[in-house]
């Protein structure tokens, strides 16, 4: 039987991090190629209506699942845990919770993996087994400390780095993650007299792996974006060039985000899916952070420096998957 | 009874992050000097022939003591807990090895304190209750989420990042703070017919918190340097320009580490203490990291892009604070 | 008598640089206060209603000029000849296209000057003779082939590098700018059924020196702003971050000019003049430059990376000084 | 007959820029794939044993010829004049000092042009028509500003910059490009006791267009390096990587220049000849610019930061062309 989960006045260290997110697309082959030459992507492999693509900083096969579907949105996202015990935890956690979920195959890279889904309605995978990226000519990198030699394609997206997903019920979902999978909750949003409309979460030291904001429709399940990361905000500059030069019109951006201070810019791509380049956000290190609450009314300043979110950043998201594999909590 | 520690191929997240750097200087005034207007801290209070300092970025009320003393050196290092329980499961771990300390009184912001020496001879000490900096009037941060205002003074140091001390045996400090303390061993240098020569271990998602490099003495205990973060290899650039404005020469750098992949430069304080500026490093996410070893012989290629590493690199160090509170393991 | 201009197909080198530009302000020690401690410049010297300050990169002793009055707007601009004989050619094409003007004092720092209005109603300073700004004690840079040691203070401006002013008839306005003074027409815009909104024009290297948009009211010698320039494009997002910290709120960017290419922001100072934090520009190299016509209309993508452009900047500047010392042409 | 050049104490503009370097190689398929794939240049056109390229930035047709040789080395250098006139008027001059040369064929791109040699020995060329640059299809940039869309193959250098030539008397070698040519001198450096060992030179606003330094050996107009530039100090780092990743060891560098300030690397290309990539650098605006003189011993401190000078950069430089087309003043 699995170990007990810590104290609830500890800090839980189960998940390590975004591992994979997978987004449908009405527009295969063009999101295909965005995301390779333009994103800057690599395709690791091709299969069964899914393409799977990998950043040149990520240690793992792929982090990136494209597949073909009647609109856009989100597949699932999978989490790995930092351990096997790690992962048995997690999932005894959701279970004593009455989540259900069940083991399934986690596909390409991806050992035994739990899948189940939020209260917000996404896919949410988790797994701990994973096949690690190894160079290979051309592909070796200069310094071993990297999986791979970087790429310059297109904006040379790095590293993955976070999602955002939408919620009805913004408490409860950021709930559930900090309770649940032991997320951490930095910061979060609640305008005067309104629910709460956003939450940033993280698992260690970063500002977060994972957004939360409010679903103002009755959907369920819509995603936001899915942001890799660059090294520096000299890259995401380089990136808004780059993405005029190769066509592609940016939604919003270069900016400064309030919450987490990191360094942005948005598009959208072929499918309808958005995608952000982002780079900095705060280096949490306190173990017992104390979460920010922001008070910011809707028209208030909502980026660092103050330039005005667009309208579209407020209302496009895209769908879920439709739920066949398990029932939502 | 403390709770057992987990089985030992679960990684341990006990130890959050590096929190303080005692550092001895027999030219207090001028060291003093040196930490505020050139390095760009803030003196938060001065007591007992100590100053303790503090960088914008850091959440913690201090994180520099600087002491008077007859020599330049390390008086302790000390390390943050994630929690009062994760403080005394490592305390548990070094009684069950036999290492010897004592709970003394943490200082200026630290409450329980456990005191003890490294093998390398290094005082250390492991705490969990901190006092948080809040700031007031003129420093309050234009975010929340930030403790205070940036500072531009001198390099702007902002935030302490890791340090770097000697051992006449680097796998067994290595070993020691891995097993021992929770740290992980990312990257080793091993030359070939030589003994190893350096290690750089983490906590959570930094590329080092510690690094260890072999003391080609009979010394115990020395250090080697201490680094604060920039937010950009920019930054390190203008912190060169900026030494050289205020006086303040060069020993090496700015480059680029092989092993970590930071930016650098390094200076030496008045008192003859070495000092980073550091920016970057890789983000590592995987909570199973195989560690690097490195085979780069002496005369090798020793940065990143060839930069060659000055003499004084590899002779100057300052040595440790007699061991007076405790006895070394 | 002064030697004839050069043949009209000849690239026309008599004027070096803009040399100084004066501000009125309403709020003399409020806006005294913006300059000197959030944009960074060195108070030279305060007499007679009016401060002189410089930029640390600076070569002359100073380039601006606050003076009190009771509306914000423009004194004058100053622009530098390369040479006296260059300084008589230019005063003698005035006069032969029937320019009137008047040799005054030139004021702190410059000698011989040759004062006129331009047609557009500003009134501008011809001078050759200038006094070279000469750092003593901590001013002293630590390489000599800059005028003082760089200034950290609030954003650093680091060198004066042009204004924008506004002309009822800017292709007249440009003509004279060409014509008569030696100006090369780098950019302009017709958007398509309007008249020409606005003109791009430098001096040798730079993308400009001086642009001309165009007055929507019945003013004359309106001033839209100054800009001086900092290093790097970083520069100008870390002088958003101390805007925002120093209690100054951002009007417009920091984002990339579509014309000229430079990365930009704007605010404005508390005496209501707008103020620019520049970077970059294209380098323009060609003798025979081919001014580039854009026809974007006013609704169209204005920045190189789509941001909108805020209502207030196309509608507020700051008048003239009434004229007084010399006719309009 | 050509019209008089101005009096002497009036600065020059009759040159504009340098327009384009010819390197001689003796491995001319593998000099050619660094230059278009590692160095970022494109290949305009390939005739007669020369390789044409030009780099994104370029207006121009092309900047670098790449002639296959026996050995490595400068082929020629040639300037561009502000104007058919202006380049009379530099060829009266040239005459009037006795300087033998004759009008040639520019070759490609270039219409008439005068070659000659500077009494260094290094075969030079004016010119003022010129070919330039036009876009097509995928290479038209999205800014029209800009010759063409930006290349980020390799290090992506963005624009010819500079050469530096070796001269066994700098002094003399400097004064004929000041007086005949128009150059002005920004910096040199004369080592206590020794003869002048540098001279930086411009034509208008750069820090330098044109390099000399001392010949150690007998041995006449040999080259020692040539620069394109990049669009900040990021660039260069950037660019250090590349070179590492492409298997390109870096000679010197990543570092800040003492003279010039600019931020620069060299590696030596698969010929032999040095290449730079070059950021930044002084913007110079003082029509009366006077010379900075450095007395920095042999020894002293080279680089802004102190990074010491490789031995190989002292000695090693490639051979220029043999006399053959004109006879050497």
């Amino acid at each position: 039987m699995t170990e007990l989960i810590r104290p609830p006045d500890e800090p839980v260290y189960d998940l390590a991090h975004l591992g994979r997110v997978e987004l449908l697309t009405p527009t295969f082959d063009r999101s295909l190629e965005f995301f390779v030459d333009v994103y800057g992507l690599d395709l690791v492999r091709e299969a069964g209506g899914s393409a799977h693509l990998r950043a040149w900083g990520d240690y793992e096969l792929a982090t990136l699942t494209l597949t073909a579907a009647d609109h856009a949105g989100l597949g699932h996202v999978a989490w790995r845990a930092v351990s096997r015990q790690a992962l048995d935890r997690r999932v005894a956690a959701l279970a004593e919770r009455g989540v259900t979920g069940a083991w399934v195959d986690g596909g390409v890279g991806h050992g035994d993996t739990f899948s189940f889904h939020a209260p917000s309605g996404q896919r949410m995978e988790l797994y701990y087994e994973s096949e690690k990226y190894r160079a290979t000519r051309q592909k070796k990198p200069y310094l071993p400390n990297q999986p791979q030699s970087s790429v310059t394609r297109g904006v040379g997206a790095a590293r993955i780095d976070h999602l955002n997903v939408l919620a009805r019920d913004v408490a409860q979902a950021r709930a559930f993650a900090c309770d649940l999978l032991g997320f951490k909750l930095r910061e979060y949003l609640v305008p005067p007299g309104q629910p709460e409309a956003g939450a940033w979460l993280s698992l260690m030291n970063k500002a977060h792996d994972l957004a939360i904001t409010r679903e103002p429709t009755d959907a369920l399940g819509r995603f936001h974006h899915l942001a890799y990361a660059v090294e520096s905000r000299d890259d995401v500059l380089r990136a808004a060039d780059t993405f005029c030069e190769l066509g592609v019109s940016i939604e919003f951006g270069p900016a400064k985000h309030a919450r987490t201070q990191g360094f942005f810019l948005y598009v959208i791509e072929p499918g309808g899916n958005r995608i952000e380049v982002f780079s900095g956000g705060i280096h949490i290190l306190a173990p017992d952070w104390e979460p920010v609450k922001w008070t910011t009314e809707a028209g208030g300043r909502s980026t660092a420096w103050g330039m005005r979110v667009p309208e579209s950043f407020q209302t496009h998201a895209t769908p879920a998957l439709p739920m066949r594999e398990a029932t939502s909590p």
